[in-house]
This record gives C-alpha cells, sequence and structure tokens, in this order.
C-alpha cells in the first residue's frame, strides 16, 4: 500500500484503513518512523535500505500464514514501489495471490492500494509541469544497465517529451546527473526550465526552479524528483507551466465566448 | 485540487480539507454530481464538457475577489487536468498568484493539491504494470497534433518505455487506437501485455488483461486507461507485471541472504 509524499496529509482513506486493519505493518525504517503515530496496536517490522527482497518475501509469508499484513511504500508502490517485486517473488516462487473480490482458493488476497506518486506531488509544488506528455525515468543504474537509461533519456528527449528524473543521486552514485545533463543538452535549449523537488510535503521540502543548463548547481539526493521541461515549458513567476495548447484554441474561438 | 480515481475512498485529507474550507467548488458536472454528498454548504458552479477555459476563467475570477474557491480535477490536476490552464490564464493576463506561504501581496493564493493519478489507479488495478521507466502519451488530437502524438509513440516505443495511454477514443474520435496499434507492431512483439482499465475505482469499473494484438477487442473511451507493457513485461494470474531486476540481482547475491 501506499503512504504518498508526506503522511498523513496526503495518504488515502483506503490506504488508512489498511493501516488500521493490519496485524502486521512492513515497511523501510525511515517511513515506518514517520508513521509511528499511527502505528499503535500493529506489529511492526522495519528493515533498512536495500533489504527490499527480504521485505517484500516477509510479507509475502506472513500473508500466507493468514496474518493481514500492510507492506507500505511512500508515494506511489507502483511506481517504483514495492508492488512489482511482491507479484515477481509470488511468480518465482509459484504463490497464487490475487484482488480481494477474486473467486475461488488462492493462497492469499492482494489489494494494490495506490497513492500519490512523487512525480505528482513534486508537479503540484512546481505548478503544472506535467500538464502535457511525460516519461519516467529512474537513474539508478543498480538494477538497470546506464545504456538502457541512456536510451531512454534519448528517446525521451527525441520525443520531446517532459521528463521525470528519479533517483538523479545517491551516497555511492556521483556522475549520473552530470551525464543526464551533457546527453539532454544536445537535444534541448539549455534555458529549458527545470525543477528540482526534495522531500515534496514533508520535513525539510526543497524546492528550485532552475534551467538545464544550472541543473548541478543544486543539492539533490534519493529523495529529489527532477522535472526537465519540453520545447514549450515556461515559467511564470514562481511556476513551471507546460502549456497543453488550450489557450491557443481559446484566442482562435474567442468570439464564441 | 485533486479528486483521485474514485472519491472519497480515494481522496487524501488535504484535498478533502480544502473541499470543506472552499466558498465555492467549481468543476465539471460528473464529478461535482459524485462530490454531492460533500458540498452542503458551498456555493456549487457546474459546467458542461469543453468548457475548461471558462471554468477556470470564473475560478480565476473569484479567487481574485478574495472568494476560497476549489476547482477539482479527477485523478490528478497535475496531468492532463487543470492546474495548467489556470496557470496559462493568469500568465496570460498578468496575474500574479503565488503558494499560501508565499511572502508579498500578490492577487490570490494558490495551492495545488495533487491526487491519485489515473495511470497510477489504472496500475495498481492490474498489478505491477509501471514498475519500470514509462511514458505517458494522450490521444487526444483536438489540442495536439497527430504528427506530434505520433513522433511521441515512436520515440517511447524506441525507448522501450511502458507505455500509459490516456483519452484513446471520444464520440468525435474513434481511429486512434487502431493507429497506435499498427504503430506499435512495428517495434513491439503481438504478444507484448496490455492492460485496459476503464473507469477505475467507481462504479462501473472494467479491468481487461490483453495484448497489443487484441487491444481493439475491447470497449475503451474517455475514462478509460491503457498501459502498454515493455519488453520484459510479464502475466502472471490475473497480474500484469514489469519487472525492475530485484530477482536477478537477488539470485546472483543468494548466498549473502
Amino acid at each position: 500500500m501506499s503512504l504518498g509524499p508526506g503522511f498523513p496529509d496526503y495518504i488515502i482513506p483506503r490506504a488508512r484503513a489498511a493501516l488500521d486493519e493490519a496485524q502486521v505493518v512492513v515497511g523501510y525504517r525511515t517511513y515506518i518512523d514517520l508513521l509511528k503515530p499511527l502505528l499503535t496496536r500493529q506489529e511492526v517490522v522495519v528493515s533498512g535500505m536495500k533489504a527490499e527482497v527480504q521485505r517484500c518475501q516477509l510479507a509475502v509469508e506472513r500473508a500466507r500464514s493468514g496474518q493481514r499484513v500492510a507492506l507500505v511504500s511512500s508515494g506511489d508502490a507502483g511506481i517504483y514501489g514495492m508492488a512489482g517485486l511482491v507479484l515477481e517473488i509470488c511468480g518465482a516462487q509459484g504463490i497464487e495471490a490475487a484482488p480481494p473480490e477474486a473467486p475461488g482458493p488462492v493462497d492469499f488476497h492482494l489489494e494494490m492500494i495506490p497513492g500519490v506518486p512523487a512525480l505528482a506531488a513534486g508537479a503540484a509544488l512546481l505548478g503544472a509541469p506535467l500538464m502535457h506528455d511525460f516519461a519516467s525515468i529512474s537513474l539508478s543504474d543498480l538494477l538497470t544497465p546506464w545504456e538502457i537509461i541512456q536510451k531512454r533519456l534519448e528517446a525521451a528527449a527525441q520525443g520531446d517529451f517532459v521528463i521525470v528524473l528519479y533517483n538523479p543521486k545517491s551516497q555511492k552514485r556521483d556522475w549520473q546527473l552530470s551525464a543526464v545533463r551533457d546527453l539532454l543538452l544536445g537535444f534541448k535549449d539549455p534555458d529549458t526550465p527545470v525543477g528540482i523537488v526534495t522531500r515534496a510535503m514533508r520535513p525539510g521540502q526543497e524546492v528550485v526552479l532552475t534551467t538545464l543548463n544550472e541543473i548541478l548547481q543544486h543539492p539533490v539526493d534519493m529523495q529529489t524528483v527532477i522535472i526537465v521541461g519540453n520545447s514549450q515549458t515556461y515559467t511564470y513567476g514562481p511556476y513551471m507551466i507546460t502549456p497543453r495548447g488550450y489557450l491557443a484554441k481559446y484566442r482562435v474561438a474567442a468570439e464564441d465566448f
């Protein structure tokens, strides 16, 4: 289930109810700590970063044993979150899961509860940068070869997509964003608006409006989402705006109003 | 502000509070009707489809006059929603808006409240199709020339992105999805998994798991989101899964566990 960006104000009632009903809550330490006020009764299993596989395996085992388990992910569990790994584990081990309303016997019932993804939270703080077609790309080459990431960046630039960058930097990865800047400058104007949002709607939130050219001058980390505009994106006051075309159409049809 | 896919279970507390605090609620008739139980006290201004510009203009005017206005969008207001148009209108008319916490005088304060986008709601019902890089493309050529849409589809296919299709069909537009199928079959296996979700988490919800080859055999409309897998996407039972690579890594490092 998904926590959204900054809980509890951004967690949907369906997710809150699932937390309340859970016998066991499983999650990454940082998020479990932030959730503490809501976890008064449930067994809590915390784990560190990079323990994703053990965390999901444990959640699957507990669910198979008949317990009500809430496996938490920040943002949306289905976007670079825990949802896929749970299903990959089931598939690899021949475990049958099914949605709550599915008929017939299964090993356990599984509800994927969506949330506000980091890209939507970041976009809201920047104005409206995602109003037109966009591509989301993670810069983590821990699980994906850099050549694939590079190929996707090129394709996204060629398609003039707004580009959302997840995981721009970690403690061990520090060169990727510079490589992205060089690559994108081959396709895009150096003055293309770029928004950088870190810890959206959480303590320590930072929002920066800058340009592709200056993208390296601002601190980023694993809790940062970067949004690079398309060829039409502009700024107005504190806002980053990707137009969808309404106003051009509106002007043409002004006599109708 | 954003309503998420199926309100009220999927509307975040921050959005619910904004509705409660509003003096005026402005929105598209279909969504306002669904929200009725929450709108006991506020003035309500409804408008039909294709009246987006008037709706946003009215919301901006009411806000400038000092009223607390909630302009509602289903899903996430920042993804093909109303957020951008509000800012485009402000920009075109020299109206100064700023976030609630901004210092100094402005014409009105504006909070963008994010929500669960249709792509995240649809993905949750399908399993975990968006676990790796994806591109979101609207097939509506009302505001975007078809050549641009086509170029983006080609780029997304070349980059092996998971592809999310918004607005696959309307009453007046019926040929686009067939053109998309032909185009994507030039790049992708005909058996590529495709998920089709209509009215996610709302009355009349439909979830279909099919293939690129068979994509035209199922009803779609303006409330449908279609997710086309990448080259790694597979199905397992009722689920569509795009792997992120954890399990391959896990097998290599199995002795560490």
